[in-house]
């Protein structure tokens, strides 16, 4: 009677959460320092000391019904500008404020993009291993998930199959690097061989097709590597960025969403993306974080102390035997698991409190994802499950 | 190409945006003081000081990563206990913490009840005058919107309309009291007229009817009347709330939506509600704001200050010789235009720098609603330009 379909969804939360409300139930159980939760990718480094001082700042100084009123639902003048401001300098582009949508974060961003490009049966390709909620997002907007798989050894999209897969329907191939739940930042040369054969697509369609990139772990990268800036690569892109990594504040829902300047008729999309905004319900994004943008932008976390985590649990698994894909970036390790069955071996890895998300949720079979945004010392403490984990399979 | 509906509804603000916009442009011209903007809902009276002190107090002393972390996405648990705390005590009901899902303000709180509720094709009833996006918000759920008109005298619904209009494929009602536009309040017996013809209803077609409502004002009302708690009166009760206008935080985004508990399956209308928020990309409430309602729930902004607006407001459009519709509650007043055609009056204000919303956009021909939610100063000043245009009818 009512709709089925969001019951459950609703009833049926993402296997990340589900073992996140274990792991809630077992550390009542037997303490909060024995169960070893790598579930969430939720920030263990907490946002810079520099938000604080200007969140206070802004409540000391500025007038309550200015700082709390309604922006343009496109967002704040000053928030906008400051974000192509530092994107330009950054990255040596062009991007326009005109073509900045400020949004609740990164899921809003994609349901917002999704929304505003699609149509009823349209295919968005995605390239595994992805983010689970993208099927969700993707199925709101009318559109159909279209998985391509991924090249074994680098991880980056498998583009003999993503030849195949794009046809007249396609509508936008959605990526994700630093990925989640890899960690592989996707290479220059990578982006450009999805750029050309999109290029040679369109054409062979006489169609549109849109990249968007969704990154909110572009400033979350260990070694100088260069994310490259999607926009500069091919003309149809958008990008969909949140806050909630790079500052450490995924709760306060805050990010944007940016049309390249140089998108195929960029206005009617951004007009598009305005009124998808308004038809999901998103007034503005919150007002004192938009505020707050102009003074913090550029700026991140403590992002070594997730570099420190990520070297002592490689080196922790590699010596005890596990094999690793060597992330370049954001803060999750995909680790092979020990038998081929990554559901029953994230099952039998809860046997020794060790909470590890399986891979198929992702779409690939046969890894778990390890989030290491955790205290170092859980890392430490997690020796001997992992160790014990190990040797239950020899 | 892309989704054409939502270019349109991207190109197409609302009225009253549009109205808006046109004063910004015609302040740079002649200066603010000389245009009379009674066009935006946009609280003109500071949030109360305890929230400052009390956002202040929480970026002092908690843990930022607690303090902008993820709540769960149904949201804190002491902020959905505060809230049914104060419901229960205020309104002698029992309404359970379990049963409230923590919003991105009203418009999110009904995006996510719409998408929850409805299947293609449901029908929802709204009666006239209604908020204009609350077509948009029910197109977006698949559902379709039906119009039922208002008793000429008191404003409420014509019951013997929406007994013609309910059916089998009746869904919902969406009622807001106090109203915007109108700023009427629906009284005890209203709602038990609306309460019994549902019930009646329900049977007849041997289905659940939803009664929603919609209550961003519901702490604005200014002689001590009355706004019935509707959970108390019809058992398959929801209620959309806000905190935009009665702590003036509209740009903040925080609100909730509430099952009642007595709703048939309240569980299962609540996993949808989890559903609808997920597939919509709301991840959760703004995290600093959520965290802020235990210290400030049942505080409002100065709400003497409208009061005063309105009294100044009414004297001074009923001496000049112009018809009000005396309103309850709310920060609006509807007023007769002075002509059939309100698009037309609203036109011819203009040339007077009056900006006025013409009521057709709110499903109802002949008024303009005048957003009284501005200084005192602009109300006094306004009062030559309001004789001017009354004068150019005579």
């Amino acid at each position: 009677m009512i709709n089925e379909k969001m019951v459950n969804l609703g009833k049926q939360p993402s296997v990340i959460r589900e073992l996140f409300e274990f792991g809630k139930r077992r550390k009542e159980e037997i303490g909060e320092e024995n169960v070893f939760d790598f579930s969430l990718g939720n920030p263990s480094v907490p946002a810079p000391l520099v938000v604080k001082k200007e969140l206070i700042n802004l409540l000391e100084k500025e007038d309550p019904t200015f700082l709390h009123g309604y922006t343009s639902a496109m967002g704040d003048e000053k928030a906008r500008e400051a974000i192509v401001t530092y994107i330009n300098s950054k990255y040596h582009c062009k991007e326009k404020k005109e073509l900045v949508y400020m949004t609740c974060g990164a899921a809003a961003s994609l349901t917002i993009a999704l929304k505003a490009l699609c149509n009823q049966d349209d295919e968005v390709i995605v390239f595994a291993p992805f983010f689970p909620e993208y099927r969700v997002f993707i199925e709101n907007s009318g559109g159909k998930i279209v998985v391509c798989g991924f090249d074994k050894n680098t991880f980056e999209p498998d583009m003999i199959e993503l030849e195949k897969l794009i046809n007249e329907k396609t509508k936008l191939l959605i990526i994700n690097s630093p990925n989640n739940p890899s960690g592989v930042i996707y290479s220059k040369e990578c982006i450009e061989k999805i750029a050309s054969l999109l290029r040679s697509k369109q054409k062979e369609y006489n169609k549109e097709i849109y990249l968007l990139a969704d990154e909110p772990y572009r400033e979350l990268v260990y070694n100088q590597e260069e994310v490259p800036y999607i926009t500069k690569y091919y003309d149809n892109s958008l990008v969909a960025y949140s806050f909630s990594k790079s500052l450490s504040l995924p709760g306060e829902r805050i990010g944007y969403l940016l049309v390249g300047n140089k998108c195929f008729q960029a206005n009617s999309v951004f007009y598009a993306i305005c009124g998808a905004g308004r038809s999901l319900g998103y007034v503005c994004a919150p007002s004192l974080f938009q505020h707050l943008i102009p003074s913090v932008i550029g700026k991140t976390s403590n992002i070594d102390d997730y570099k420190e985590n990520l070297k002592e649990l490689s080196s922790l698994l590699e010596e005890i035997g596990y094999e690793v894909v060597h992330p370049q970036g954001a803060f999750y390790l995909f680790v092979k698991a020990l038998e081929e069955d990554d559901n029953e071996f994230s099952k039998r890895a809860r046997e020794f409190n060790l909470l590890l998300v399986p891979s198929t949720s992702f779409g690939v079979k046969g890894y778990v994802r390890i989030a290491y945004c955790v205290s170092l010392k859980q890392i430490r403490n997690s020796y001997n499950a992992f160790k014990e984990l190990y040797m239950s399979y020899l």
